[in-house]
């Protein structure tokens, strides 16, 4: 079995190979900025595992691995321009450290990028790799703008949600799988049941993002606990304990999401309760094992060796912890 | 032969078949504002036309034109907010009627959907015609960039300006040419004269523009006259009149460009009575008619039907006048 390490550190030097110190600097250095600031490495990881399932090698699917990676990077940059974002990955954003112009700009030429590095793929195999990466690209665009819809809506419902995190999230991570799959040539059945692993899997993580925002340890749990709370985002949490809460309680939320001015602490203690109160984090924590399961059952059906299925199982289960 | 009018019609009736009227409609509704705002659409016409000149029909180059049109609208929708200008062609700019998270988000969505319209084309034209895309669209953001940075500098060459305005500008004339030539597959040296051809066009297009803009007629020219100048453009116009003026003059227009609180039709008529003085228009008109030549020469070595040759001839004729 092939460490984990390996895969991170070929797709790293791989990525080194191909680094984006050429002029104009204005435009490039950003861009090798971001693609340096670190991260887990997480979706090229799952491009080269899914080739390596039916090959001996990982090394043909490294373009794809940084066409998703330049691709998660350039949605990155826009995105924390929407949102205003000072930081990334406790840096500062590319917005903050060059400017906004720059950000939009630098973050233009990544998506073009990406094309040039699904070019490297065979001839025969590239309108099958352009075409579902353009899926899960327009998906991902399209899952940001209901994210931004939703923060002025009060009537968001639960598939709703779960769609817009299939799309701004899940998408990507299944669409990794897919180009895994379309290089390796596995057939169209081995695809399918492995894009399904890579959304239930992408699902199962947005959930669990979800989870540890409220309920995190805030010793290990990189952001701010209580923020999705404080910016009153539409959480799975937030969704399931207005389904469920008696007429008083869901009073009460409203009270404290429209509430402008409420002192931060007081805001995130009284919303947490009332989280608590309707056992919100354990029905989350219900749905997330439920995507899981499936990611697991899609993957058990893959016709590839049982050696090589672990390693994306054990990927997973790192990734996806059952206890907050 | 056949009329502009006819391409132009064909071209919207196509555009209009793939209008983007779909949810979410906040990403989506800015993406149909911009591409129905007008325009010649001097570009899909061009793939159009290169496509013609070795089949009978023009037909199955409609996608490919779409793509362009797209990636240019794409193009002014993020160079509108970089520039924060609030008109485009004299209606608001995506980021004014809507809001500057939009105008990023629906462009970038604007720029995969270029894919998907180039991914129409039959298979096995589709690296050729990717990667020729890819090619002009990164020279478009590198153009871009360097146009940004010369804005703050002051030792900008004659060599490094007509480099930008060739990717900014020339890049994408020529990427339709090229793109309709590939999908016509008349072969590499067609190819290449027709990418000359429109090359040369698009540097001539751009000579002119500048030209307008300071010598044009402000009853026909869209724009306001001096706009240029105002904002200390380096243009051909502003670099030839450095590189040839006496030091007093030099001395001159540089008092004219760095100062700040310079009554602003004092200062139009100060900088354009120095360009009259060294007959700078005279000179942009002479490169302009130039690269117009050297296009026609290219032009003329494509082995197609004169009568065919003669469409994009005309076009070009149209499109650049030879006396302001």
């Amino acid at each position: 079995m092939q460490l984990v390490s390996t895969y991170y550190s070929d797709f790293i030097a791989y990525m080194e190979d191909n680094s984006f110190d050429k002029d104009p600097s204005g435009l490039y250095q950003p861009v090798d900025y971001i693609m340096q600031l670190g991260g887990k490495r997480l979706r090229p990881i799952l491009v080269l595992m899914s080739y390596r399932l039916f090959h001996d090698d990982h090394e043909p699917a490294l373009p794809l691995g940084l066409a998703v990676e330049v691709f998660h990077n350039f949605s990155l940059v826009h995105d924390d321009i929407m949102d205003a974002a000072p930081l990334r990955r406790g840096k500062p954003t590319v917005h903050e450290l060059y400017d906004v112009n720059t950000g939009i700009l630098s973050g233009d030429v990544m998506l073009i990028k990406c094309y040039e590095f699904l070019l490297r793929a065979p001839d025969k195999l590239i309108p099958a790799l352009i075409q579902t990466f353009n899926e899960l690209a327009i998906k991902v665009c399209e899952g940001q703008q209901y994210d931004m819809d939703f923060e002025t809506r009060n009537d968001v419902t639960i598939p709703e949600y779960l769609k817009m995190i299939e799309y701004k999230t899940a998408a990507l991570i299944e669409g990794c799988l897919k180009l895994g799959a379309i290089l390796a040539e596995c057939g169209t059945e081995n695809g399918q049941h492995l894009a399904a692993f890579g959304r239930n899997i992408g699902l199962a993580f947005q959930m669990q993002d979800d989870i540890l925002d409220t309920f995190g340890d805030p010793d290990k749990f990189g952001k701010k606990v209580g923020g999705d709370i404080l910016n009153n985002k539409k959480t799975y949490l937030l969704l399931t304990a207005q389904a469920i809460a008696d007429e008083g309680d869901r009073k009460q939320l409203e009270k404290w999401i429209s509430s402008k001015k409420a002192d931060e602490q007081e805001k995130v203690q009284a919303v947490t309760y009332l989280f608590k109160k309707y056992q919100v984090l354990e029905r989350a924590t219900e749905q997330m094992q439920l995507y899981q399961t499936k990611a697991f059952e899609h993957l058990s059906q893959v016709t590839a060796a049982a050696e090589r299925k672990q390693e994306l199982m054990d990927l997973a289960n790192e990734l996806l912890v059952r206890e907050f």
